[in-house]
């Protein structure tokens, strides 16, 4: 019997341990986890993700430090707010919006956050340890998906997965994720030759391309799971890679879109950021 | 037909390339391109490794500033020692030798090594850029598989490659850049369920693992090319982990141990050498 994936309540379990370890922060005296956001521009879905990611922050005992600044900021003031932050003891975790206006260079921004507060992942030194040593810092969506994948499946060593895509903050992590889960992972994209039979080689297939729709039983092998990281807008509605009606005439498991993946990625990044706090004092 | 991959030849004509770039370098008075080595101890092998890199580097023209440290260094002098390195302008690319002596933390020695000068990719910075962006610093030995899988197919794009293997030197290096040639890729390692079929699935199969002589016939779809990145000793011989002769009933094209892969890489630590010195003009 195929079973849409609860993740809501995968969400309420992770926000129930996140809430007791910050209590016991505070019972030990220890400083409120803060996470500082810094929006530049006034891009309106940024906008109602920080507040989001801020309601959430808060239910949970954190708080956060929201940052607007003007359109026009220059890359040198941005990189200075950056600098300040890293140097803030109070500040734990530090998240710059993507993308930003074309006038700053992202991959320099992403270099001068400091990589122990890279809640994101964006640094490439977190992106090279996360790849050669088990630190480094994941991006939350990744992390999100192998958090799924856990509570479905347990044990995932030896399972065969297949992503479709490769970008920076889903397919590659991904990549590194799943190894360190000690399970055989492919990689397509849109240039792998017929995908499809790719797709099907997997037990667990992950699509994040961003193709509204374009899943369907023939890329779903019988009994897998399939996890929906797409999330595109059609006529007016948020749909995911997925048809989710024809997945499930095959597949075991599938997250829903929305309702799916999404609604793990605000809590695992808070996540992200105790690891982060957590890390601070050990040093 | 199947036929053994003769990489001398592959290694010959990159060598004639880096020989005329060096000699454009000296006639338009550049300074010399110079490879630093720093070896703690007196490992024979690496003792061995260095003459012959030093004989190679200089037959095209480079030479190479070879530093021997006691086995009882202290982890600072080595670190100050790289710092030396690092800013003396005479020099191009470093490569510290690993192993290093137990007293030395490995991952330190790897993060002090300048990126700029980086020849062997241990930089976590350069492992990040490797993994997403177009830059970055590849290791000689996964940069060899695919200027030999060029050669071979030209082409590389939409083709799939079964990776085993998944070490910070090759296996996971290795899939950034099949990534780059826009391959399908898969990664199987030692917990892979069911090993042969995997590696069948592949139109291109590249073993790194180590295993005397595991890859056979059963592990090899037909007309595959399949490289042999392993080395081990086998009764007082070197082997790879390839039975050449079982792979050969299957395999369109091969690489052979001795005689392989590890023709070129010395080869392509000297490209990598070039190219860094070609981005320190730039800068």
């Amino acid at each position: 019997m195929a079973e849409i994936i609860n993740v809501s309540a995968i969400a309420k379990t992770e926000k129930e341990k996140l809430k007791s370890r910050i209590l016991t922060y505070k019972a030990e005296g220890k400083p409120v986890p803060t996470l500082a956001t810094v929006l530049v521009g006034e891009d309106p879905g940024s906008v109602y993700y920080l507040e989001m990611q801020k309601k959430n922050l808060e239910a949970l005992g954190g708080t956060m430090l929201k940052i607007t600044l003007a359109e026009d900021t220059s890359e040198e003031d941005l990189l200075s707010m950056i600098g300040e932050l890293n140097g803030d003891d109070k500040v734990h975790g530090i998240m710059v919006l993507f993308p930003l206006p074309k006038h700053i260079n992202e991959e320099r921004v992403a270099e001068s956050i400091s990589k122990d507060k890279d809640v994101d992942g964006v640094n490439p030194i977190n992106i090279g340890l996360l790849a050669s040593t088990s630190g480094g810092v994941a991006p939350c969506t990744p992390s999100s998906v192998v958090e799924i994948l856990k509570n479905i499946h347990g044990e995932l060593k030896g399972k065969h997965a297949v992503i479709i895509g490769r970008s920076n903050i889903v397919g590659k992590p991904l990549i590194q994720l799943l190894l360190r889960e000690h399970m055989t992972v492919t990689v397509c994209h849109s240039r792998t030759s017929n995908l499809p039979m790719m797709a099907r080689s997997g037990e667990i297939l992950i699509s994040a391309m961003g193709r509204p729709l374009m899943i369907d039983e023939k890329y779903v092998s019988e009994g897998a799971t399939v996890i929906d990281v797409g999330t595109s807008e059609l006529d007016g509605k948020i749909v995911g890679d997925c048809d989710l009606e024809s997945v499930l005439q095959k597949a075991a498991y599938a997250t829903k879109v929305p309702g799916g993946v999404g609604t793990l990625t605000t809590t695992i990044l808070i996540r992200t950021l105790l690891d982060l706090y957590d890390e601070s004092f050990r040093k």
